[in-house]
């Protein structure tokens, strides 16, 4: 298969009083559910075939989101495997009316697989990568699943349970 | 403060065409939502105070689930420091008129804060460990915290960045 | 068919601005259909075929439920007949911040029917009753059920309706 | 308070996949929420004033409703007391590309408590009755309302319970 | 195909802190889904067919809508073509509390068609006119359908685009 | 005020059975939901104040939008007054799997007004016009508010009613 590049996808949403906790700010499933569904079709563009989460790594709630905030969430292929690839998803805040400085509010990496017709994991194209920032999410999604696999040996010698 | 047990918090669902994606499976965004949200419950319910959710760890989708699958969810504190806490999030599967056997589908670490009522961080009570398991969740925890450390660590040499 | 124990199934949950009404306790009707989501989760698990709901009865609504609350659902089988069941739900609610105390804020009966895989109503399992409090829970069941058949034959009396 | 008259409350409604459960047919706590809401419509719009629910009875699901089936709900006072109210409420169900006849899917009836801007309960007006139809309704009400206590009676007899 | 009477189509609705946008009113987009439902459903019970909206026009925002205001949403057939049609749609507000008048809030025009089976546009019966608001409704829809030409006319001829 | 560029702002979705109709394309009031949403954000991050949707015209449903299939929804501020400003907002639809072409599945504008803190309506800045396509969507926006304004005098005049 040929390389190719990744492009970003994005998705603007505002905070509505339907999504807050109790606590007047963003419910964190209600974003997780956001940034799943942006990985996905980051993903499935970048394919052209369904991606599905296999597991998400370093997903971080860095800033709290209050109601009537203004989010954007931006997801885009950082790494590519045989059958599966890394999304990195970031999700940023604002507010007009407050003049809330834009900040990041949450980031996650979202480990995808591409998959067939019957639901078999299939090949992906290889990833271009072209200039520094690329080459950084690139380096740093090696570093996050390094990491998550010793992780995952530590825990097996541990519990001696292997899944 | 004093010691104290932790106690379980389970959720029973069932998946409903609503839950699904268009592959037929249920949508992990959803699932994440209803862990999230279990998982709080058993952050407040352990320290009597609301928890809000800091970040996730080895979040990991091990088997697909299907529309009229029931999902049972289970949280349990599991670990807890001065003003965090972590919460393991399970999620098992099973199907009655398919006689698919229950099985583990997801699995999560939640590292939540304790907040006061003005929304800072605040003291939660320490953890009683009274048998192997709950000894085992808690080294689990430990360690899923120490890579999360080391990787916080080698992305910010990568990067430059502190945050 | 072999009689069986019947175990109860619940389901945590916390009272989000998105569940309350324009009163700011929350909504009856999405009280209900957590009910009946847990009832039929409860029907299924005893029988092993999806049941679906005939009707309510004693469905009473105790104390109303706050915003912030948390509550737990539990339901159970507590009669059986020859295709039809009868589970009862019951709902308690607390608050950590408040320190409002635990109490039951509603209950109900559903009168369920387990069906086969062509929808039409199929053999249940005998209940085994074990204690004391499972004794209870049948005799009432069996009043609710009485009153209600007392109740249709009056009202047909009244209509001249027979169904 | 001078006597009034009541006036039926409808609402029509198309059910979508969304509404749907596993088996196909509309999932009855989306049902009961609908009822609900047309419920506290009906006696709102009746009283001037918010009505909560206290319970339900007689709540009764004949016919199973399919998705692409379009209903109607009808809610109606039609039983007043000082400061408590209760509303039928009908659902109807039909298919114009199945062909399938009208028919009654659902019925209950809502005790309802008109509240005051402190949520305490308040008194409603007399209800008018003109006509055979509001007279058996006042009457169906008085019979579902008279067997109601005395199921209370006697679980309260066999429990020792008195709440 | 013989000439039929259109009748309305109603639906009441409360507006939950759920459907509010952070102003505190309701959501346009959520009225606006609202009405295109019910103009789904007054375009099937008039024609026995399923019916797709193609278009809106002149759809008006008079008066915002608070939490806690009741809406009553109705819409009817005024208009009909060969296979086409005109459902109005008018949204009506009032708070028993707050003593607000009852007043007119949202307004619009849905142009709808009628699909057979295979999702082609299918006849629909001829529209039986008998009074004055009949008329004039009929007649504003052939106001606004001309409006709608022109408008469509001199938009290609700025743009060049025939689509 | 000093005039400014306006910068479009899109969305990505995948279409849930969720969002389904009986039909088994995306449910119209969906689309406008997602649609309003987009506008809303459009105008508040062009104005640095909230917006509220005063009227849509030309809403146009192309093509069906079948589950399964991604949308990208891309609003931009096209046309501004002394308070008021026009959002188009366009929707493309894509499948990958099928491999059905993009394609514009919806269009609308959106007559937005600018509001302060006391909800009243409040000055915008000017808009800064630099090409040809922007200069086109400014005067096909003055097209669509010409025939809109002719629209409602032809109206007035039929109906005599001035509101």
């Amino acid at each position: 298969m040929q390389a190719r590049k990744s492009y970003q996808v994005s998705s603007w949403d505002i905070v509505f009083p339907n999504d807050a906790n109790p606590l007047g700010t963003m419910f964190g499933g209600k974003l997780m559910a956001i940034m799943d569904k942006l990985s996905g079709i980051a993903g499935a563009r970048y394919c052209g075939r369904p991606c599905v989460t296999a597991s998400t790594e370093a997903f971080i709630f860095k800033h709290p989101v209050k109601v009537g905030d203004r989010i954007e969430t931006i997801a885009r292929v950082v790494w590519v495997g045989k059958t599966s690839l890394v999304v990195k998803v970031d999700v940023y805040s604002e507010n007009p009316v407050t003049k809330k400085e834009r900040q990041q509010c949450t980031s996650g990496h979202f480990n995808m697989v591409a998959v067939d017709d019957s639901g078999m994991p299939t090949e992906v194209p290889p990833l271009l990568i072209e200039n520094d920032l690329e080459r950084q999410d690139f380096e740093v999604a090696e570093i996050v699943k390094k990491q998550a696999l010793l992780r995952k040996q530590a825990v097996q010698k541990r519990t001696g349970l292997t899944k």
